[in-house]
């Protein structure tokens, strides 16, 4: 975990803001739900290597004298991992105050229990939107064109948009011969073949204990899966089995979402694309931008999980931007691209007043400076006013104004700084 | 802990923007700091009854094990009960690479474990602004002067800043003769005259073992600190002794805050003032809206509590909105007041398209519209079309569009509404 410095803070909201100002334009709104959800739904979700690492919250009171009396558990709450969870407990509960379809978007705080590593927090904000109560490629033509629009306005460029479809995968299992128990873990051997290339899967298989025949026949079907360019009614072809809507709704959403898309962008069908968690049911997807080897937000279709919670099925698929690397790859890039039209940024001034002078000359300079548009803030001028005026420049200041005619509006300065800045 | 709607979820938005943008432009500027904290730090903290409200968080894998095995303390992070505690932690780490004086803006939630109540709630968000480096009384008329503008911008009107300082609650207590040990008992009962009266407080005092002189002496000065206008200098006369310097300081607040503060807001002079936390040194001050009895924000100089984490005093002062209480305001008087000179709101449209009709048109008619600057969903036409447009009024939609022309930009036409939507 860790803190946030003021210019940093100001970088994520301007971010927010452009990623909401699109999101809200195809028609979704914010939602918000607390941070503890109670640890049976945290621990019953299918989340994946994720639930290992939930934050769990004690007990209270009585409760947890009890507890420990019994020797039951002494935690009940945990603290959410992802905002896919708790948007499916909130949809259960409030769905008759909802509108249907909910087009929800989340932003706020997730936790995980990782062992600290460079660039991975223990507490991290995902941004996420997701379309609850439609089942047509509709939605994940809408879900991609979104997310992309929004990393194109925050200035990243060149975005490739790898799909594949979880029922696909499942073809892929049974095309080979795997029995449906060893789905599971195959797919998880599957997904690490960016890390590990296919010698490192196909090995994991081996020593997985998988059927012989079956990882020999994935073996002959790989190259043709992970080919730079991988033709969608070529593989139709050679995986024949009854997954039409699949292949129907994955060729939709692939020649809608390109014709619409950003210019610079594209959606590639790649059926080698697995994702970890086990809720997913249909379409998955994810984005890299050009320049950036790893990916930037990831989603997918999971029509199964709201209705674990609600009795009857709900279709949902959802879009999660990884926040936290979309602020370090903007970080890195010297902020945010200014906009056409955009109004000028405000003029951040300090009012350097005296120790001792006269306070409500000073509060009235600062007001007639704020009514023209500027940020103010009123401070004591220093002993040492050259290091104080440097300070100011560190911190971003564009000038300062001192109060040397109390009866006068204070005329602000521009500080001298060793260069423009950004 | 409860879900919040899209509807409140856009309030909270649109009131933190207003809040946000006028705490700027007095030189504030947004900092973060993460949700949890040790425990160690809390529980320490001189945070009063707060403290016992802590969530706390398990030890996790082998440190768990390892503390079970020793009958240790299972957890060892807290989620943080206010936002106070957690800047002093800030400060005291990133001092270096922040301004001086530090200005910061921090919204977000806090966790308090109490028993569920109406209008309570378990998690909940607060708005607080602080100055840390600045001894200045210019400090509290700029919190004061801030936090009156951002609740009188939010529609809120006849504002009052209640005004006290903690040096002369001591001030109290020795001139009655409560000995030193007990001023923080004393100050705990005192804190209840507007909830038990006069009565109440004497009986408290009583039975909590006091000092019967002392009691004696308080029970004569209370009818002159409870009346509806207190003169300082009169108090001040009536109350001898060594807080020069809290005298002074109150009067150049409350006449320069009052020079200054929007119109039919004042503050006033209250000594009955004495808020809980145990952490402060200084100023006190609350403001409560006409029309609506409970305070909305409180806050107070706490000059001691960065000391202890820094190793060296830094003077501190804040004011926190209780934003659950603001926005439950809001929403009662029917949102935010319109603003002379705002852009209007964007229409909210929904697309609707024929399940099963061409999708590449209905993508391309929505992006067309959100050109012309609508929210548009897209959304699957139902049987019921009478029912489904009856939902779309009920959730806030402007009008709806179909796709009859897949080759031109559909026109959007209004909903029939009951009545003219708020």
């Amino acid at each position: 975990m860790r803190d946030i410095l003021p210019d940093e803070v100001e970088l994520r909201d301007a971010a927010v803001r452009e990623i909401v100002a699109v999101y809200r334009a195809y028609g979704f709104r914010r939602i918000e739900t607390p941070a503890l959800e109670s640890l049976r739904l945290l621990a019953g979700s299918d989340g994946g290597e994720n639930e290992k690492l939930i934050f769990k919250v004690m007990k209270r009171g009585e409760e947890l004298e009890a507890a420990r009396r019994a020797g039951e558990d002494l935690a009940d709450l945990g603290l959410r991992f992802d905002l896919t969870v708790p948007l499916a407990r909130y949809y259960a509960e409030n769905h008759a105050r909802l509108p249907d379809p909910l087009k929800a978007i989340q932003i706020g705080p997730v936790w995980r229990a990782e062992r600290p590593q460079k660039g991975r927090f223990r507490q991290f904000t995902q941004c996420d939107i997701d379309v609850l109560g439609l089942a047509s490629p509709l939605v994940e033509i809408e879900l991609i064109l979104a997310t992309t629009d929004a990393l194109t306005r925050l200035g990243l460029s060149g975005l490739t948009v790898r799909i594949n479809d979880r029922r696909l995968l499942e073809l892929v299992a049974r095309h080979c011969g795997f029995p449906e128990a060893a789905h599971a873990a195959f797919f998880i051997a599957f997904d690490k073949l960016d890390r590990l290339g296919a010698a490192g899967v196909l090995a994991e298989l081996r020593e997985g204990g998988h059927d012989a025949d079956a990882v020999r026949r994935f073996e002959a079907l790989l190259p043709g899966l992970s080919a730079a360019e991988v033709s969608l009614e070529g593989l139709r072809a050679a995986l024949p089995g009854p997954a039409e809507a699949a292949w129907e709704s994955l060729a939709t959403i692939i020649a809608t979402a390109n014709a619409e898309i950003a210019a610079g962008c594209r959606v590639r069908f790649d059926p080698t694309l697995v994702r970890g968690m086990g809720y997913y049911t249909g379409p998955i997807f994810e984005i890299a931008a050009a320049g950036y080897p790893s990916s930037i937000a990831g989603g997918g279709r999971y029509d199964r999980m709201i209705g674990r919670l609600l009795g009857r099925e709900v279709p949902a698929s959802g879009f999660s931007i990884g926040f936290e690397r979309l602020i370090s790859i903007l970080a890195e890039r010297g902020g945010m691209p200014a906009r056409e039209g955009a109004e000028a940024p405000q003029r951040r001034l300090a009012l350097l007043v005296d120790d001792g002078g006269d306070v409500a000359a000073a509060v009235r300079a600062a007001k007639a400076l704020r009514v023209e548009g500027d940020l103010v803030s009123l401070e004591v001028r220093r002993k040492n006013v050259k290091k104080q005026l440097d300070d100011l420049v560190t911190h971003g200041f564009w000038g300062y104004a001192t109060l040397d005619d109390p009866a006068r509006r204070p005329t602000p300065k521009a500080l001298a700084r060793p260069q423009e800045p950004r």
